[in-house]
């Protein structure tokens, strides 16, 4: 193979591996929902590192993907799913800089009234990724409702800049 | 061309099928909501296998995807769009085996009331997919509303699962 | 390299950048809810052609990116921001054409009412994107509330025909 060659088998290969990151960070964060929503304390907990953060804005944020994961045990995601809830995770922005990356976007908690759904909550999220031996995962989850306070605009807009 | 290179070039060639997948799956995913709202019986239809399946949680499910295309003509489809409506399919956890596939998320449908629009539905999905030689397809689709029992939680949780 | 060898790559390269091309178009259009939310103003701007136009329904268009950025500072958008807003774009049906394409999808605006949200808006999306030596950039983006009129489900159906 000339240069010429094994430099063009080079550089698909580098970017190849933005979208494989990408679509990656796309796939873990479709999985939160899904896996809250059913209860799947494992599969949320498998989304974040063993230190990893959730905070969501309560008094403690839940640390260590143990505790993550042992969330849909607890109040109130257990009266959530006992009325019938959906917490979606709409496609992010997503940044890749080496082995971290930062994804922001926003999601929703739907709440079954019986005949209708509420918007029970619409957040901005920024969520701090790092790759690992077996992908990528969440090193820190910040989730804050769009109140109408600055504190929530600045997670969405930080995600954007440089 | 060295052993080595073609190596590099089978693995870059299988690496990209599967973001192919991926992304193929997305945007099957992603016709279906317009596809519905615009009334394109055709587009509709055309994301099923011939004999694909739709289960919508109704008496009976639509089998064929001349049937399931022929759902923007029926009640209650016709009253949503006729008020105004849109239906969302969420970005969807993707696992692909081989020559077929699972994608698992929600779905909503909004309704219009004038002012603003109230969430009619809000659903977990499970869209069993098959490639097909005109690309993927929907073997079935499992939709239920999550409405607090356990059988829409299960659709989630099963698709997470290996 | 063998003919064979030079034609497999040609063909990876070629594959590569349509995925490319979807990925890029998804990162912009997940960069606008955040933006606009964010107050972000550059980032908004920069999401379009310095020509581009946003047609929201409204009396007059926003022509030119810089008019399109300056929204964020504008009315209704100033007070959406102080009750607490999220503008959100649903994945979307990409279609690419050489150096141009065409996303179509939903989007929707969420707006606090204290303890809960509204949807204040579900809307049909068309946005015409254009190859730039910076990459995808908008050219046009078409919105229209999905209230039972044709005009916003033809905005929708017309993306999905070839």
């Amino acid at each position: 193979m000339t240069d010429t060659n094994a430099a063009r088998l080079a550089t698909l290969e580098a970017r190849l591996k933005q979208l494989e990151d990408q679509l990656a960070i796309y796939q873990l964060l479709a999985t939160y929902g899904p896996g809250v929503d059913s209860l799947s304390e494992d599969a949320v907990a498998g989304l974040w590192t063993e230190d990893g953060v959730y905070d969501a804005g309560g008094q403690n944020p839940f640390r260590g993907n143990a505790a993550i994961g042992d969330l849909v045990n607890q109040e109130p995601h257990q009266t959530y799913v006992g009325k019938g809830c959906a917490h979606v995770v709409s496609m992010p922005h997503v940044t890749v800089d080496g082995d971290t990356a930062v994804a922001t976007g926003h999601s929703r908690v739907y709440l079954n009234q019986g005949d209708h759904w509420r918007v029970e909550r619409a957040s901005a999220n920024r969520w701090e990724l790092v790759r690992t031996p077996t992908g990528w995962r969440v090193k820190h989850r910040l989730n804050r409702p769009l109140d109408g306070t600055a504190a929530p605009r600045d997670v969405l807009g930080r995600g954007l800049r440089r």
